[in-house]
């Protein structure tokens, strides 16, 4: 237990540690990561879901981090920190290459999305602490269902069952 | 449209309206509700799932609200902003009379509660926002849940499938 951090531990880490603060930046200075976000980070490499995090998950979730944050730098052309619905949509087909109808796309665009007036016009764009919450959860509920499915149906059938209990439990854990 | 508001709108009415702002209170001041609470707030209630809030909503939303700081209060007896973990788990069993097993409760606890250190022991505390977020997720996934399972089998079935989109869909919208 000594190595492993919690979701507290993590938020100071992200936000205090100089190579990190610094790495991860947009045009209005560092990224702020909330405590929320934090939380659900520690519980997507959780595995053992204890609730503590442990070095070589640590170091996972810097490399995930990394990768979508180089993800999103693609197409937060002007570094504004913000890229725009249809780009969120195209990375998580193309890029994250998750199945999914034009209605789950959606609802996570209706979640993560703030309409904000820019140049005059208005414009629906997400930020990237929401695009890294969305990243986050996307994947750790994705591997979840398919858990669940792999051990039902034996492979990837898109379908499985779940108790009620199991279900909370699946989904409340992030 | 005109009447509805969004999740910024809501943010900004729970943080600066002067009747609800000095309505919720705790030893250290104001609550703070955060853009991410709001947004969960306003989907728990969002039934026609636009994103939008109606003024019906809104006032379903309070009632809502005052019923959980109450509660919440009645539990918190120094005034600390804080309850233990087992006053919560007293509270999601006898009060919000949700059926869940030891295991899922231990779930919501690591995700939601915070070690402190108070009068010289470790105590797992609970903040009044992290009590809302449980309240309104636990009640939006239960709803989601129990409207599948009755229209697959017919009532509380206590089991239920989901299509892997469909599952994103319910999960994802907060």
């Amino acid at each position: 237990r000594r190595q492993a951090i919690q979701a507290e531990d993590l938020c100071n880490i992200m936000n205090n540690c100089h190579t990190i603060r610094n790495f991860f930046r947009c045009h209005e200075g560092f990224i702020h990561w909330s405590r929320e976000l934090c939380s659900i980070m520690l519980s997507m490499l959780d595995r053992s879901g204890d609730g503590f995090m442990q070095w070589n998950e640590f170091q996972e979730l810097q490399q995930c981090l990394v990768q979508w944050y180089q993800m999103f730098k693609q197409f937060d052309h002007d570094g504004s920190g913000y890229i725009e619905a249809n780009e969120l949509v195209n990375i998580v087909r193309t890029q994250f290459k998750y199945n999914l109808t034009p209605q789950s796309i959606e609802t996570l665009l209706k979640r993560y999305s703030r309409v904000i007036m820019w140049g005059g016009q208005e414009k629906c764009l997400i930020a990237f602490d929401d695009f890294v919450s969305v990243s986050v959860r996307l994947r750790a509920y994705t591997d979840a269902f398919r858990k669940r499915d792999q051990l039902q149906n034996g492979g990837d059938s898109g379908t499985c069952t779940f108790a009620y209990d199991d279900f909370i439990r699946c989904v409340m854990c992030l």
